[in-house]
């Protein structure tokens, strides 16, 4: 057996921003090595950030992200850190097969490098690449045609990306060559109700590999998808040996106990294990490690489900926040239970000092509604602001004449001026928000309640919504806490306040009963007839059905949010707008 | 030799409607049986209409798709058309295939069939799966694994879909199979500026299978597709023997003389031609047609460049309102060149009778834009109106202090406000006017002038939108009618006129200039390098470019409109909002 002290560079690394993210490589091996480590390994295109879309088609991009790797290279050794492995993640190209995605230009692979002695000593390309979901890795990338496995400190380590993980060629590899460890970056997204899948699939894949398999994630927002981070490392049975947490940066050091490699054994077998692709050896370092005295590793917690979205919320938007430039936010703040919520997450996200709140009272807005606004504010110490609207509406309405739905929507746009011209004047990010029940049956007015930059809820259906303003202020009680959010804001039934007495139900069905719907048609992609079957209402079926099949131009322009569910609005769900396709229920 | 008469439909079918599809392939298979046809081909998808994006994942809908084709092939029959062979796309299951794409039912293909003598007698799928640019085949689809030919009264006839043609499985197997005709079917979009190229194709594909190839193309627009039909006849010398019109539906009928079978000989040889691919051979009708005197067959000429931009914005606006179910469009008309060439546009689109212009005059508005906005309704018949919009504009700048930008902009979302109210209270499609090259740069004002259902000109480059007004205005002097576009709206030095005196080139350079590196920079992925290598000031280069960076959160927002160009701002350009990634030039 061998000894190695491995370091899992569990960071957030930001798209497109090649400078800054070889600098925090650096510095993360930098403080690897300050905890003595002997193997750095960095996310999934670690110096590009994940994921890249159509940047990967940029030639000059390409370039720059192969020269950081060189680059990085050649800085840890000058820094006298050349002696450390580093397996990073990076964009490259296989200048040989252009061919496929009919470009002129070498094609880009999704491509990892092991560092070490100044250089690049082996590189590796994604075999699997995912074109599903979020994920359009088949229009970027053409897969690798080789595994490998590089000697460290006398270990024989095999490596890949991902999705590949999901394959048996890592597995057959590392078994092939009687691998000491098996290494597998990521950019694996957070999505809720996993269970905890990505522990299983690391256990199951251990015992087939045979050897300690070490996995280490992104984390971060970047546009509509968060990274959970919860980096693992399990050992050859399975068994957790370290983990990471859930939403933050952490580098997560491990002794290992490995399987050392026979002195003067080739690395890796003559022959493949793995039909149509090659397999490659490289010694970076041959000489063990001696004997040193093992540091117990951190096995983090993981949280609980109500937690997890939040913090998912949180980091979704604190991201969007901060990597795009700005350091306030400003939204419509209603008194009813959306705003309230997305107030809440904004508040624990930048800050209460960075949240200007807006009340947009009309003459159809309620006392209590106004009074549980101020009551938020009141609370969480944000800023907040009254602006009635009623003089603005009645400056369209009157030479318009405007009626019926057309003077409903016309106040939800007059607030929607009010907030981007704050927006305009004072430099805050807009939030929308509506969430994903509104979203999915179009009961929202464009350009209305749904303009902003990013939009917190869009994700999370209404019972959600409710759920979790119950958690987090239960979650302040439980810390002697004033819980964020006005209980009237909970309690009082769901209203968009644009008529007389108007409540949601006059409209919709029960939330309870329209998200269940909603789950079975968006994200399961169950027929009328199996909905009916399952036991709901035909007519509320068919109803709820038109509804989402007629809001799809609504929600084409809707701002982006953080994806939390197997399947958000966004880039995970692809329909056309122009769609005569309509379930019918059998006469 | 063999004599055979084919039609092929070019037509519109309507995504997602398969019911109104499969009603449509009927009659055109009875109108090509009244003019005596025997074999007919339909294009790429006709059931499900094309693309049908995420709906390909919905198992209902493949089965209402395989339902439809049984059920077409039954009522040709039924009608006395089972003699007629009839070639029909449409949305198949690949039964065993689920895997590759982790779905739990079986894996859609994107297919063909042969309906005779009321059954589906052979059916393709297709191999060669575009995942570029505005594709996602990949995502959908699993390839096909056989190579299909059908003897149709005796001769021997091959088949495949679309992008299978730019690779050489169709022609291997024709010539292997010794085949009479290679018959493909098409789902193809406009571009501009593409020459010629799917008639070389079709000529050079023609000759290798050394057979007379038909190549069957849909018509219509999709959301931001424009079909444009150009279904093309080559002999197999690559000679036109037949072309339909473009952007119009059309039977074309064609009498061939082709190469015979040998009576009794196997339709397809054992052994595929193709490596991977088994080859499929099924006779549907063995006796010749009797001799007949043929016909003369249509060429359509080419229409020219302007023309052909002209008549796809047509075509795509026309579709988009048709389809959605709309019935009159609405937008602000400022005298200015691109709401201009919009209503023109949507003039020739739909009728004056349903175009309702709408003159949205701030104090900074000039006379002479108000007088052009009335004399294009003059002209042309279609509705006007003014609405002055200082009112509305003073009762939010006051209240709120906005000043600068922000009043700018919240003129603009003062007009938008307004023609919402006017499309809710009349059901009027709302349409955007802005151009390319404003989008590119972000010179417009999200939810301000962006609003609306389509945006006719989001692919046209402010140099087009220049050139389209006169070339229309020149077609309307041509055949003596009045040219729709006043002068002054083409010949007045561009603004957005939102401050006293304001023009486009104090904030951009001269459109020329800009559109030029907007086509390097955005459609040929060039780096800041090549355009400065290329001649362009090098501060203009960096310029333009971090203001195209930035205005990647608008275009997502922006309204679909009408793919002209080899890379529009919609499907076929995927960039991340959060984006750290900046072209710099080295010092």
């Amino acid at each position: 057996m061998a000894q190695l002290r491995l370091a899992l560079a569990q960071a957030d690394f930001r798209v497109g921003d090649i400078r800054a993210n070889a600098d925090k490589a650096l510095e993360q091996c930098r403080q690897a090595a300050a905890q003595g480590a002997h193997l750095v390994a960095l996310p999934e295109m670690t110096l590009t950030g994940y994921p890249v879309e159509d940047l990967a088609l940029r030639e000059s991009f390409v370039q720059a992200s192969k020269a950081a790797l060189h680059d990085l290279a050649i800085r840890l050794e000058a820094e006298g850190l050349g002696g450390l492995a580093v397996i990073v993640g990076y964009l490259g190209h296989h200048e040989d097969r252009t061919e496929r995605l009919g470009r002129p230009r070498g094609a880009p692979q999704n491509a990892a490098a092991v560092l070490h002695g100044g250089q690049v000593r082996s590189t590796y390309a994604k075999h699997h690449l995912p074109n599903y979901g979020v994920f359009d890795e088949a229009r970027y990338f053409v897969s690798g045609d080789a595994m490998e496995v590089v000697r460290i400190h006398g270990v024989d380590v095999a490596y890949c990306i991902c999705e590949d993980l999901w394959r048996d060629g890592p597995t057959m590899t590392a078994r092939a060559a009687n691998a000491g460890l098996l290494v597998v970056i990521n950019g694996s997204p957070y999505e809720a109700n996993k269970d905890d899948t990505r522990l299983e699939l690391c256990a199951s894949r251990a015992v087939e590999a045979g050897c300690p398999l070490a996995y280490v994630n992104l984390v971060g927002g970047q546009d509509e998808l968060v990274f959970d981070g919860d980096s693992i490392v399990v050992d050859a049975s399975g068994d957790v040996l370290a983990r990471a947490p859930q939403f933050e940066e952490a580098l997560l050091v491990v002794d290992l106990d490995l399987q050392a490699a026979a002195p003067g054994s080739p690395v890796a077998p003559d022959e493949s294990p793995y039909p149509g692709l090659r397999i490659e050896g490289t010694a970076v370092s041959t000489d063990p490690v001696p004997a040193y005295e093992p540091r117990p590793a951190t096995v983090s917690p993981r949280i609980a489900d109500e937690a997890e979205v939040w913090a998912a919320l949180v980091t979704g938007l604190r991201d969007y926040v901060r990597k795009n430039g700005f350091e306030t936010v400003t939204f419509g703040l209603s008194g009813g239970i959306d705003s309230a919520v997305v107030a809440a997450i904004a508040v624990d996200a930048i800050g209460p000092e960075s949240v200007y709140c807006v009340s947009l009272p009309s003459k159809y807005s309620s006392d209590h509604s106004k009074d549980d606004a101020a009551e938020f504010a009141k609370r969480t110490g944000a800023h907040y602001q009254v602006v009635a609207i009623n003089d603005m509406v009645e400056s369209f309405l009157t030479p318009l004449e405007l009626t019926g739905v057309a003077e409903e929507n016309l106040q939800a746009r007059c607030r929607a001026v009010v907030l981007m011209g704050l927006s305009n004047q004072h430099g805050h990010l807009v939030l929308a928000t509506g969430n994903k029940s509104e979203l999915a049956v179009g009961y929202s007015t464009i350009y209305g309640d749904s303009v902003g930059g990013y939009a917190p809820l869009k994700d999370v259906p209404k019972s959600l919504v409710w759920e979790l303003a119950r958690w987090r202020n239960r979650y302040a009680e439980e810390r002697g806490e004033t819980p964020p959010i006005p209980e009237g804001s909970i309690s009082k039934p769901p209203s968009a306040e644009l008529s007389p007495g108007q409540v949601d139900t006059d409209s919709l069905p029960d939330y309870a009963v329209l998200d269940d719907i909603l789950d079975d048609y968006v994200e399961q992609d169950r027929s009328s007839v199996e909905l009916v079957e399952a036991g709901f209402d035909p007519e509320v079926v068919q109803k709820v059905l038109r509804l989402v099949d007629g809001a799809e131009y609504k929600r084409r322009q809707y701002p982006p949010g953080p994806k939390i569910s197997v399947r958000n609005f966004g880039r995970d769900r692809r329909l056309p707008i122009t769609n005569g396709w309509r379930e019918v229920l059998p006469d």
